[in-house]
């Protein structure tokens, strides 16, 4: 097991990552501010890993409310978070009640959301098991819901107590689920972190063969850079932006096709390549290093072309991301691999360009 | 006009106190991160005052979104939150975009909300209209709304940038109302404040007569005490729960009678002589003192016998309520007029006599 610390002025916690944690209640009591827990999971991952969990922990006579969410990403929704206040009040949990969020980022972000707004606040276990869970929503404190004219719209900055990454529930992740969060474990490497992307480019054979060394070398890896990030700026006023490298236009991605046809990190994917290409005609990556980020996408089996939306439909729907201000939109874009920049600085028509291209 | 500042470590804000404040553009603007405001009133209040509120605002190019909701506590509810959400993305209100609250603690409370919680977070400016707006939930920051379970179950704590208190909105408030808001005055002289006790007992004719001079003074005070307490203890871990003298037994009248029956200022009126009778059984209070308490609240019109609920239903819903820690109801009593403790540690057969008095 490995242990990283995400250190915040007040509020510090610690992600352990590596295989079977899933069971180790002497990892989660200490964290119990009293023995009631209600476990957030889904259709999906309840079967596999409830009992698992819940058994060690009723050993130690914690008070255990689950509650099973239907599995999707259309279910994040306002709707579905009622349900979880609903069973959180029937069950009178209270202030001291941990709320345990058991699933992929969909669990984790409505556990979250509920939890930062459940009796105005309570604390907030994640035992992410999909690997997008892992290295992106485990780890910066952002929960919420979506709403239907935008991902995410509704939600709050609330920090877990701790995060438990247990590698070996990756072996039940389905391939396309595995690809996708490889795309926002690559992200790290193209943002801050050119040494990571070259083990990235060495290395994901392994990774997509799910060599549990290699899967918690990476997960470790990518919570550190996102961790540097998030304690340098835990509220999204600067640094923290580059973490959205190709999210701006996977979201419109998502949108635009509806949300769950695209996985997240699939947007994301194609959403890189989009912000790639821009980059390149702004003269800042070269050919050969859009070929590159091109080829490790490839190699993750992550869609490389984005959908062809139309271009005024694209920008419409960016129009909607948080990250506008004034009416412009901001970019994460690529000065080269390993160094981002989040700019509202280019030329409208260089964007149109890209967007075309992409349309062709 | 007078000003407090509420002082917390990071996020400090002013309350400004006087007449005709409503039309002060000028203390708005410097607030304003850009130059959109989405104003939330209800339909009581917009006629009154929302274009006094918007009219200098635009003259100064403030672009202003209206959302006006419909009036009254039952529609504290997460479909109207939803509209609020639905009415902000539909103007592309953006993370820079100020929402403002002009009404009373409903409009406050659920336009914090929205403000928690929409893009995870926007600024936050409250003009409260109510006396009991004005005095209590302005100051503190929590935000929220009610379940179908529960009073404020859903909720966050969210500060505002700004605060303007303006009495002359008080001159087209209810008579029942005014009293309301006067239940929550009473209760800081009540809890910490004994000299401020004494002042209201010589001048509630004035605060009934609402002499602005007087309102102006007990607003100030209020708020001072209320921010003494807030700054020392923002999440209610300890000194804050203080506050909510007469507020589990209140809780339970209102939703024992059904929201918006009787008012929260009433329903506190009542909770308090509870509050005030167990206190008395404990051996905390004289008779006097009782007495004292009792002919204050009458002279501000208010409720002093609870409604004739059955004990047990008074039981269960104050375990209802967010106070409630290992299953124990822990309640604000007197060991003195002026001074407040929040304990578990009484026999809860004093607790049922007091309830089962009420019920006499």
């Amino acid at each position: 097991m490995q242990t990283l610390n995400v250190e915040f002025a007040e509020r510090s916690y610690p992600i352990h990552i590596g295989q079977d944690l899933l069971a180790r209640a002497d990892l989660i009591r200490p964290h119990l501010k009293r023995k009631q827990v209600a476990v957030v999971t889904n259709t999906t991952i309840g079967p596999l890993y409830l009992e698992q969990l819940c058994a060690p922990l009723r050993r130690e006579n914690v008070d255990i409310v689950t509650i099973i969410l239907p599995d999707g990403e259309h279910y994040k929704n306002a709707e579905i978070l009622g349900k979880i206040y609903d069973a959180l009040l029937e069950n009178r949990c209270e202030r001291g009640t941990t709320l345990l969020a058991l699933g992929g980022g969909v669990v984790g972000d409505m556990t979250g959301y509920a939890a930062a707004t459940f009796l105005r606040g309570v604390p907030f276990i994640q035992v992410p098991t999909t690997l997008l869970a892992q290295v992106d929503s485990s780890v910066g404190g952002k929960t919420g819901i979506n709403h239907p004219l935008g991902k995410n719209m509704i939600g709050a900055f609330w920090q877990p107590k701790l995060v438990l990454a247990d590698t070996r529930t990756l072996n039940t992740l389905p391939d396309r689920e595995l690809s996708a969060g490889l795309a926002e474990i690559i992200k790290y490497g193209l943002i801050r972190d050119p040494e990571f992307f070259v083990w990235l480019e060495q290395n994901m054979p392994r990774l997509m063969a799910r060599e549990p060394a290699a899967l918690a070398y990476a997960v470790r890896r990518s919570c550190e850079n996102k961790a540097a990030v998030v304690a340098a700026d835990e509220r999204e006023n600067g640094v923290r932006a580059l973490l959205n490298l190709g999210h701006t236009f996977g979201h419109a991605i998502e949108a635009g096709m509806g949300y769950g046809v695209w996985l997240h990190g699939e947007a994301v994917a194609a959403g890189t390549m989009l912000a790639a290409d821009l980059s390149r005609r702004l003269g800042w990556l070269s050919d050969a290093d859009v070929s590159r980020i091109a080829a490790i996408h490839q190699a993750a089996n992550l869609p490389v072309a984005a959908p062809q939306l139309d271009p005024d439909t694209y920008l419409d729907l960016m129009g909607l991301d948080k990250k506008v201000q004034d009416g412009k939109i901001r970019l994460i874009l690529l000065q080269a691999i390993g160094k981002a920049t989040f700019t509202a600085d280019y030329p409208p028509a260089l964007l149109r360009d890209t967007l075309a291209a992409a349309h062709a």
